[in-house]
């Protein structure tokens, strides 16, 4: 049995249970060569960090990040904090020479983003950045129809990304609607998302024109403190792309659409077929191919769940469904076996800095009102 | 030009306004080899027969159905009244030697179905039973898929038609609740299109299993009558069924699935691939085909709106679809063109009087609790 | 009886067969106040108008528009030509004082466009555009809705029409390819249906940053001449846009999306409610309204064919779904009722004027590579 | 911290699987006040029961069942073997005064169910019977929605489960198509669960029509061995039932629909509303509330991933969905907070030995061709 891999988890929110679940199903569903160690969870408060390690199945509890980066013991940093401090964090581990997983977006900047990418560069550790949606068995599905030809040259990429969370003008000014925590709104949230898979299914962006919008722009202060607050990011954002390829494509993301609640949307037109794909819908890839009988030619509803589609081998038999928490086993599964093998994962720091490139053109063009190279 | 073939329709309600439009768009769009003219309309009430003769482009209007089919004048005559006037018409209009077009379910019961049979063979006249969801292109393709062995031997089917129009126990007891006029309920009414289709996709069923269902047993009596009257049909009728080829179904029809407004929909499972259809969506087809690659294979939706799917191209462009009133029109575009050729097109009276047949045994099985030949 | 409406159309391919089946389908349907007389159809070739005329039911055939527009007996002119002459014969139609229906885009350029409002202003002639799509049952159900502020303040309008037929390279460079007859590409022919129902539904647009792209840049000549010639138009657009309400939106107009065949889509985000639509299935709306119970709140398959939605209780009942060319008979119906009245209905050449602007904002902005106001 | 309840699991294949991750994640997410200790993992091959054990995160591994059901500190016997081990496991079981929780179906007949009833209820031992899909959020809100009369009278029930995966004659003749391990086929495995779902959510049946049909009769010896077996369960099965409420319905179960990879739908038509359900989307519920406004009424798709909706607010936020075996996870967390306050859950032996009742009826309707009392 090769030698475990100790990991150290900072964060225990929503992205922190996200993650505890990976490390505890991959050895039981993936066997990777290297099992996982869940060693130590780090988060701000002591009781409820130590009471998420015991609930999670952590060996133990730490409030203090840079004692536990710094520790002999700890092969792999996972960061699942608020975007505020993934910058520090990552420099830190990366200079203890831990590989280093960190949730998206990398970073609050651009200049942050560079700063990470140096620092891990240079320490020549394993690196990863969790865009968790590049590991659905129905997205790399897409891929794989498109490196293989199947819909042709690549024309349009239609991404939206759709939630509905804070429609209601008196939601409350939580820390995702502040600038100084979140670094921006829907766009760094869920529309990093998008660029990050428009360019992991058609290729490099390298031109935008976006508008960012923030509808509502008073909220009620959170945990019931009296008065209102400014919202400090978008509500809402959107841009027009060029593609390196000569591809072009629209980009939305927006937390203001009733009724869509995680609706992660794409379709791609390629000059022989097309793909669409929706998060609701996981388990699911729409393939239209321009090569079959022109009688039966339509839509294919794919129900991506066969043994032979991308990590399904590992649940269950055809037409059992997964849900949202696999695709972070399949990340860590694919990390795992990276640092077995001593190589950089793909999506990594780089594609994290290229992501944020891409956000902070939209956002520029969003204040010059034209189009802006990446 | 050829000669046109002069039609006589009798009745001028629900179905009379859909043969009319029929006869009115076959020419514009379809270009029969012989057009019909819209010679005479014949109905029971004077005022009300002129008024929609003028309405719908008919020459004449009439209310002597024995006078009208004995034209000399009328090559073709309709019969589209309640089903309980069918036989006595039909057998009329053959002894006349007139083709005979007459709606479904062909009589009210066998033994009428059998005269009418042998009336329009003992004449020789060309005649059609009005099936119209034969003609509907998505399932002329399911049809043509079959044939040609795309998904194999059969071996399920499921039909259901699905309405909702009586949910409600205060509907009132309109003619077709009244087993002296209508024959019966939902089994004769929807649940005929159901067993037609399934003999169209399917084959001959030789063995039913039926139950009939009068959920509401009591209704107010219709316009504005005071009290209630007793409901004489069914108003859900369900039954498995087996095939002489082996395959084996279930076969229902209701008017008590609220939601549901017109929801005749099948599914057929053959040894390689399957095939679905509704009628709330009847540009769509979903074919599944084994000998697909495994990757993408799934259900397409096929938007039979193609110039190579049937009849479509006499109609739009792909993608712009048609609706219910089209597939009377290509039911007339056969008949029509049967009749300048002088042959008896598919469905016909043989169809109609073997429909019949499986309804009573549904009916009979219903009674007796036990399996019923047909 | 009311005196009928004489009518003169001109051109009769696509949008003449169309127009041409709406003067035969209005009166048996929709019974207006006063019918339609179908007096003359014009076109190029004296053959084939001829042709037409007999096959849609038109009592004469002309080729000389200036003639036809001249006549004493002709009420109505029905401009269903390419844009090129459209301004041209409205112009010389209202001078004429005939009521005036033009097809869409108004007219090849913003000029043109406006001169014919002028026109037809000074002659204060009835007039309309024949954008039908606003007659399409669900998009009148979607308008009553947001004017009830079922779905609240609008802040998202997401508007796609996405075709194939010129997917292929090899497809021919046809008269909608060359902008000298066309004028554009998918923007003008398509693009135009987007903006129209965003102004319809949403509001009016002031400001957009658009793109134009034309993939296929050299296509083979049509009617099988030899060699290729240059594709003047595009292929494909895209724009964001800024609605005067405050609401955002994105619009997208593409020949080359595989698979999309007449996906004429919208989407649209209140602050209460959402509200979706796809013209393959114009039958149906999706509708999400946050003001009902959390427990079973999601988007509604609404099937537009109950006698309460607009238009319906001409045709059948509930579940029979119509088609395409029924959007053309809503529209006809409303300009003879407009006419019998001596108002202007709506859409009309004002609205075209204004889509016209719209369109030349997003053409003008492709090119200056900012946002642009309207 | 209460104590916690000691597990011993008795089978490690498909069902084994699915039932240990139940026991590791209950705790992480739910929260049970008794947690889960998962003991001792049980099967015939030690050397595959102990790679098991240790992949799954089992303290033990055994090979011989009646030891384990004898041990001391075993709390909870659970049992997921072939059918033919259930009866004479849970009696002994039982005996041995452990809580017992059983796969379904109960066993293989009528009289080994009414003796593991007897048994447990003489030992006065907590017992369950894994239904999974009872406890699907989807499902369990179609129940809350019928129990609080939003669909009214329940008049029909329309079930089906279609798998595909011997629909190709050359499938091996495993185990699972061999009636003395298995006890019947697609009615036994998964007809089951339909006749389950048709009690919980409409009522008791007491009269049923069946029919079984095996299409392949001979099929090739499984794990390479040389020639051909016979089949001796159904490859399908179909039945018309009628509940003691007064509804009626249809029931079938099928391993040979191509495409439908586990397609457990149901629809349910009540006097004013409707429910339909596919496990296939197994987040999802279409709803139809006749009390809704006329104008927008149309079936729901509801996503149920809100707080508010069973189970969820244990996992993840709206929109987030679960898969599969997240089903085994709250019915592992109903059972131990049974087992906490001592009381039997819902649904246990008494609903196994009911719904082997159904089957054996439909198997027994299948011989006499009549229907058959329950």
């Amino acid at each position: 049995m090769a030698a475990p891999i100790n990991v150290a988890l900072i964060g225990y929110a929503f992205m922190g249970k996200a993650h505890s679940n990976a490390y505890r199903q991959v050895t039981p569903f993936m066997s990777p060569r290297r099992e996982p160690r869940m060693k130590v969870l780090c988060g701000r408060t002591q009781s409820r960090v130590q009471a998420a390690a015991r609930q999670y199945g952590w060996e133990e509890a730490a409030t203090d990040w840079r004692e536990v980066v710094a520790r002999k013991d700890i092969d792999l940093v996972d960061i699942a904090t608020p975007g505020d401090l993934h910058a520090e964090i990552a420099i830190e581990a990366a200079r203890h020479g831990k590989a280093v997983l960190c949730e998206k977006p990398l970073a609050n900047s651009v200049a942050e983003a560079q700063a990470m990418v140096d620092a891990v560069d240079a320490a020549g550790v394993v690196h990863m950045i969790c865009h968790n949606y590049r590991r659905i068995p129905a997205v790399v599905l897409a891929r794989q129809l498109i490196e293989a030809g199947r819909i042709g040259t690549i024309r349009h990429f239609r991404g939206t990304y759709l939630q509905d969370w804070i429609a209601h003008p008196d939601f409350p000014l939580v820390w995702r609607l502040d600038k100084a925590q979140a670094g921006s709104g829907a766009l760094g949230d869920i529309g990093a998302h998008v660029v990050d898979l428009a360019r992991y299914l058609v290729g490099e962006i390298n031109e935008v024109s976006g508008h960012l919008e923030t509808f509502v722009k008073e909220r009620p202060l959170p945990d019931g403190k009296p008065g209102r607050g400014t919202v400090t990011v978008d509500d809402a954002s959107m841009a027009l792309v060029r593609f390196e390829n000569g591809a072009i494509g629209t980009i939305e993301a927006t937390r203001m659409a009733p009724g869509r609640k995680n609706a992660n949307r794409f379709e791609i037109n390629g000059s022989t077929g097309s793909i669409a794909f929706d998060l609701e819908r996981l388990n699911e890839l729409e393939v239209y191919l321009e090569a079959e009988d022109a009688a039966v030619r339509g839509f294919h509803r794919v129900l991506a769940t066969e043994p032979q589609h991308p990590f399904v081998k590992s649940w269950w038999p055809p037409g059992h469904i997964i849900g949202y928490e696999h695709t972070f086993v399949h990340t860590i599964y694919d990390l795992l076996e990276a640092i077995a093998d001593k190589r950089v994962p793909s999506p990594n720091f780089h594609d994290g800095l290229r992501n944020q490139q891409v956000l902070a053109a939209i956002e520029n063009s969003s204040t010059t009102r034209q189009w802006v190279s990446v």
